[in-house]
């Protein structure tokens, strides 16, 4: 009977609050993959899913479903053990951008796939795309071939990676299904197991310039994809990250890349390279290359302070058409007209620093987009942001604001100003690391 | 701020359980028709609606914003009170088809907009449109000027009345969302008010062959839409009719339109004429051309004996583009190329027929569709369907399968010898007419 299988039945099961079937969840995802059901069917489908629910197995089913609509990458030629980190998304989160390199400079292959930035900044293909002639649209022989030679592949889905993902989660931004657990635990894993990885890492991240603000569901959503991806005999663990003020001191694009650049010249802001290593050491203990935490520390702080990390990224800019001389060269990066500091008119202790607020700036300036087809602006962001912690006498620099539009730029620079805020009393500065979730079960 | 709503903020309100304000149900119903929603942002609206519902306020609110989206039609020249009838839907429902004729032969004018069919069988339109050359698609000036001819006319939702619902309809068939209270009193009560009526009549079903299974749940439909009626100045009443074996002996387009014939001839079928004059006793009681139930009775039946109504039947058929001579030849109508009977295999009694399960194979072998814009095949249905209730002996034909296709016939012959049980003891044929609600504060 799964011929009968039409698109209202399979939405009416789900509307009426039952576990679907095999061929059910299936009918569905190969309805997104090849048009058979309708955009209008594929939402009221989102939104059913959205307010009923799906368990594990069914989640499990949809990950499965939606990484088989397309092609699974064959990676057997790279002889290396294949790693990737995913993050949830978080404000200044230019994370992979270093985390690739360090961990392919530890002999580790690192086959990723990114996303755009949709909503606060750019996504990490925004940021590798300020690199003058950068290629992120590889063919998926060149990414095998790129990993082959170098160990390491940074580029944008295909079309031939998990096409009903493309689908839905383009409708499900516009539909208001996108804060759903089961959909973005698919969204995500259907994408990365197409790629064609062993293991997983997987940056969850918590707070107001999160995704997800609260700690219980951004640890439901960690443990459902850990044990999902278990499921399918794809090792993964997540690391619990809290997302209150920006990573680092960057906001934008060009910004964060030459902040990337700076923690692989061992020049790094503490928090940023604490989420850094906590991402990196479960990496590499999943590959194997090390046998404990402290042992994976220690190869990744070599990588960096050898300048083998570095080296790595410029194999990989060269790999995929960027200059590598722009790595020694940040000047040759789009840098933005204006750029105007916001200093502290006061001694005091930066209390505060408001990763939604700052985001929203960013974003007014021109660093994200607000629609899927919107192009961003490489260079306009924030930079030399403070950190909560720190200590500020009157004149101190708090943020800098580097802005493309005069009139833009004010309004900008009131919301950054509004977003940092210097008290009286010294505060210690967040804890980041929260948890690790599937650490045990995997532990070698 | 109406300027600034966009339509997920809208729908993530309803989808997290918010009451809605007017403009937001405001911008629903205008981005329905303007098309600034998408339709993928209305289906997954819809959904939101169907497992948050709405409140009364709500409902009236969409209500009268539906029937705004377009002309409300003005029938100030047709002199005669005008009453309509509207059908929640059931298996082998064809009422309106001989309904309107009786009740225009009695001096009462019959301004029946109809829609296509929504899910298992096709609507009145499509039963119609098996006549050829037959013209649902009249203008209002038509329209207009055919009721103050000849007092009924029987036409598809023109673009001009209730567009909202025209696209919501189509939308709400194909995405499992049909069966909502507040949006089928908001469909049902926009399109009937936009039609120029003067008071209406509702036939509410339940039972499994009904939109509304449940009886409970059906009288709250019937209640609430008497009640936002009368709210808007229309008196409605709702007759709670059984749906549990299929209406008549028949099921399919041509097939259907061929047994209203016969009801107009004054063959038809018992349990199909016991609904009919139930619904029509009351709309000449709404149009005040009776002062009882038993006088508007003997208007009916004389209406049909007399050959009245068959003959406002043909005058129909002529003003709206068919041959008026095909009343009398059935065999003009589209025939399926395979007729196929299901006999008895045993003597006994009809213990059940399963009015959805009838449907279904209807459905199956093409009588109706399972997407907007897909097409009927007027000929394909079932026919001499045996009736709950009745003594069969070996060989006694219980259905007559009519398809265009070997396999479909197939499966849908053997859902249709499932669906029908014959049994040993003798049953009752079920009760029909269950409740008349809003008679007493109109009753004159």
């Amino acid at each position: 009977m799964s011929l009968t299988l039409i698109p209202q039945q399979v939405i009416a099961r789900k509307r009426d609050g039952h576990v679907l079937t095999v061929d059910e969840i299936g009918a569905f995802v190969r309805g997104a993959t090849d048009g058979s059901w309708a955009d209008y069917q594929l939402s009221a489908m989102l939104m059913a899913i959205f307010l009923r629910g799906m368990n594990t197995a069914e989640t499990a089913t949809l990950t499965e479903a939606m990484m088989g609509s397309g092609v699974v990458a064959d990676l057997s030629s790279v002889t290396l053990p294949k790693v990737d980190k995913h993050s949830t998304g978080g404000v200044g989160d230019k994370v992979s951008l270093h985390l690739a390199p360090m961990v392919a400079a530890c002999g580790v292959a690192v086959p990723m796939v990114s996303g755009r930035g949709l909503g606060h900044t750019g996504g990490t293909l925004d940021k590798l795309e300020s690199i003058p002639g950068f290629r992120v649209g590889l063919t998926l022989d060149e990414y095998r071939a790129q990993l082959e030679n170098i160990g390491v592949a940074l580029i944008g889905q295909t079309a031939e990676l998990a096409p009903a993902d493309k689908k839905l989660y383009a409708l499900r931004d516009v539909t208001a299904t996108v804060e759903c657990l089961p959909l973005i635990c698919a969204s995500i894993l259907s994408k990365k197991l197409a790629e064609g990885i062993d293991s997983l890492v997987l940056d969850v991240k918590f707070g107001r310039g999160a995704f997800m603000p609260d700690k219980a569901r951004a640890r439901e959503l960690a443990t459902a994809m850990v044990a999902i991806g278990r499921a399918m005999c794809k090792p993964t663990r997540a690391v619990l990250t809290a997302m209150h003020e920006p990573l680092g001191r960057t906001v934008g694009n060009a910004l964060e890349l030459v902040e990337s650049i700076e923690c692989l010249q061992g020049r790094g802001p503490a928090d940023l390279m604490e989420v850094t290593y906590a991402l990196g050491d479960q990496m590499l203990l999943l590959a194997g290359v090390a046998q404990t935490a402290a042992e994976a520390r220690l190869r990744l702080t070599h990588a960096v302070a050898s300048g083998a990390a570095l080296m790595k990224f410029r194999e990989i800019v060269e790999a995929q058409g960027g200059d590598p001389r722009m790595v020694g060269q940040p000047g040759w990066l789009p840098a933005a007209r204006l750029q105007v500091e916001i200093v502290s008119e006061r001694a005091g202790y930066v209390t505060d620093v408001n990763a939604r607020e700052i985001a929203d700036a960013a974003l007014w300036l021109g660093a994200g987009r607000t629609r899927a087809e919107a192009a961003v602006d490489p260079a306009v962001g924030v930079g030399q942001l403070a950190k909560i912690g720190e200590t500020v006498l009157p004149g101190a620099v708090l943020a800098v604001v580097h802005a493309n539009d005069e009139a833009r730029l004010a309004e900008a620079r009131a919301m950054i100003r509004q977003a940092i805020v210097v008290g009286d009393d010294p505060v210690a500065p967040p804890r980041l690391i929260e948890e690790t979730i599937g650490y045990e079960t995997h532990q070698r």
